[in-house]
């Protein structure tokens, strides 16, 4: 049976309205009830997942996109996932920018719901119950869209995440999912401009692209990271190894990790043999640039020179470049080409450099001797995170709790009229 | 010769690259030339606007909006409000949300430039001078273009801003203007993803929807008000006329104007003709609901019975909607079906019912006690406004200086790695 977009967007508005008249604890109670139908309807979700995950492996999926779908083992932390949103503060309701104007008018900014988000991910199945506790946090009502290899374990999760909060008295069409993967239903969520009021893709750059090309909604773009580290002559280099390592090889295939080493030209002769040397070990293997290959011996496989392109991609696996800068500036120049302005960092004892290096640097997240793994909403202290966004308007960075809100003017005089 | 807007957005992204790394003395002294030049070349610019009401004139424009178009007596008006500008603090830099996380990293958030600006407007030529100079102010560049009726009287403005900027060793690329006034201009503009951070339309409902719909880049929407206030039982109604009239009369071609009232049943008898008495002597006339009629004595020309779609209608005019409602409930019911979320207001003394009303109502501005006049950047002391956004994201109601920004997360650690 076709679907009814519209229809579902009318409900999840309609949702959303009585979503904002929710207190707190109501909003936790049902959180918790979420998390405790995730654990009492674990058997039938595990046994549906394992259906999904058989399909896929019956349809050549990779191991690690296999790996993905599954949520064997991994549904209690799921569940525990939801009961630790549950416990962050409700950014809803909150007092800012508190005024009293010269004329007496009292004025305060009072963070309101954002009202309808339409998600848009892929594979991971554990995203549905992320996105929908993150929305009911903060009383939005959500359209969520999944990957067509996880449809019955999130046809699974919905339905016990609707129940519960039916069984807690809220709305179960606050959240809402597509469950046909037909990609014209993709195209009709994103113009749903009456009834949805920001678009997350959670994706490739495909994704992100389509959406932008498509929407009549506010998109949040990100995601994309081709990550820089710039090690500076001043740099402590038996420091500067685990961070690189750490930037590179802990989680290659996510956005802040790791893409290109920039080496200043001073360290390079001695520093850029160890890195090698200390990442192969990882299975790393090697982009250089022709004053990189002249410090160490080629080897076919693993230590190659660097193609045309291979300065703008995000290799999403254990592969970095590296390059030989003259200075600062070069290291500048270089990212002002190639980077997407997810992630860079600078590794340095000159803090005049530092200065320099964050001014001059557009990054959603900009480091000083730290890995870039760093720029994630849970290290940033956010308890829980939507999407990383590398866009300027709304939220960039790591996207929380606070970052799915807007807010309102409120002004309470004394029959006050404006002169 | 055909316009390249290409080439305009790779131009103002450079600019806006240069920007970054101009100081707050240097933006504020282009800020002091670009006013001093207004002041220059006055004559200049006065005679070439002169030839554009003219023309507006022979086109048969109606005198209202030739009073728009003109700049006679308002040219050094508009230099001080350049100069007001200078004199506002720079939000770029600023630093917000300091923390130190547990593992000892430090965390911030600075506030950084949008990048590139673009506005769309209509017919006032003062707004290619406020734009430019709170792009400057916020060190963003802008592709800005304006109404056929004032092509002239803009392309002078934006000579003196180029020049202006020039002479003080900053890109003039930095404020660029589509000369030409083909709409196809407009739909490439919306398509400069690449080079365009935000768009803003300022003009009608057709303007933002035609925006929304064609454009790739995140669009401000907002302007269009249905505005309405609601006469609580136990309103102070001797106070509550002239907060009416302010409402209604001020300003009524406005988007913060008056559209609807609604009167609360028990006070309806008495204070309905006391409004429509009050009013008129203004020049407003009315559109009334069954129950407001039985109130007062009919009148062919001024109080007329309200039509199907005057309740979904923005005045823009000396016209009031006046509709009497049962209780707040209704009161709240009316607004949820036909308020456009820009202002609304109550006038009551019982502040459970201004709290329900605060809570209930979505609207970028909720008054209590006060005019909907006061949703306006200068009201609530942001010193200068842009836009006044009706959406949820980015930002809300009145948008000033810091509405133009985004921030970047800077974080340093001592060879931090993620564990």
């Amino acid at each position: 049976m076709a679907l009814d977009l519209q229809q579902m967007g009318k409900a999840a508005r309609q949702a959303s309205r009585q979503f904002a008249r929710v207190s707190t604890d109501q909003k936790n109670a049902a959180l918790y009830a979420i998390a405790d139908a995730l654990d009492s309807h674990s058997a039938e979700i595990l046994e549906i997942n394992a259906a999904d995950v058989e399909a896929g492996r019956a349809n050549g999926l990779d191991a690690a996109l296999l790996d993905r779908l599954s949520l064997k083992g991994r549904l209690a932390g799921i569940a525990e996932d939801v009961r630790a949103v549950a416990k962050l503060p409700d950014p809803i309701g909150e007092i800012f920018d508190v005024a009293e104007m010269s004329n007496g008018l009292h004025l305060r900014k009072q963070r309101t719901p954002l009202g309808v988000l339409g998600v848009i991910y892929e594979a991971r199945p554990n995203v549905t119950v992320d996105v929908a506790a993150l929305a009911l946090k903060t009383s939005n009502a959500a359209i969520l869209r999944g990957g067509k290899e996880t449809l019955h374990s999130n046809i699974a999760l919905i339905k016990v995440i609707q129940e519960a909060l039916a069984g807690c008295g809220l709305p179960a069409e606050a959240i809402q999912f597509i469950s046909d993967t037909d990609r014209k239903y993709i195209a009709e969520l994103l113009r749903l401009y009456e009834y949805v009021d920001m678009i997350i893709p959670r994706g490739g750059a495909g994704l992100h692209k389509f959406c932008r090309e498509n929407s009549n909604i506010p998109v949040i773009t990100g995601g994309i990271g081709i990550v820089h580290m710039f090690v500076d002559e001043s740099a402590d280099l038996d420091a500067a190894l685990p961070v690189i390592h750490n930037a590179k090889v802990q989680r290659p295939s996510v956005c802040n990790a790791l893409d290109t080493l920039l080496v200043h030209q001073q360290v390079a002769q001695g520093f850029i043999p160890r890195v090698i040397e200390h990442l192969s070990a990882s299975g790393v293997s090697f982009r250089l640039d022709p004053r990189a290959q002249q410090l160490v011996t080629p080897d076919g496989d693993r230590i190659l020179p660097a193609g045309e392109n291979d300065w703008d991609t995000e290799w999403m696996a254990l592969i970095l470049g590296i390059r030989v800068v003259d200075d600062l500036d070069q290291a500048l120049e270089h990212i002002d080409q190639h980077s997407s302005w997810h992630s860079e960092a600078i590794l340095t004892a000159n803090e005049n450099h530092a200065a320099r290096f964050v001014a001059a640097v557009d990054s959603a997240a900009v480091f000083v001797n730290a890995s870039t793994r760093f720029n994630d909403g849970g290290q940033f202290g956010l308890g829980a995170e939507i999407a990383v966004s590398t866009q300027k308007i709304h939220a960039r960075g790591p996207m929380g709790l606070r970052e799915l809100t807007s807010y309102k003017w409120v002004a309470h005089g004394d029959y006050h009229v404006r002169k």
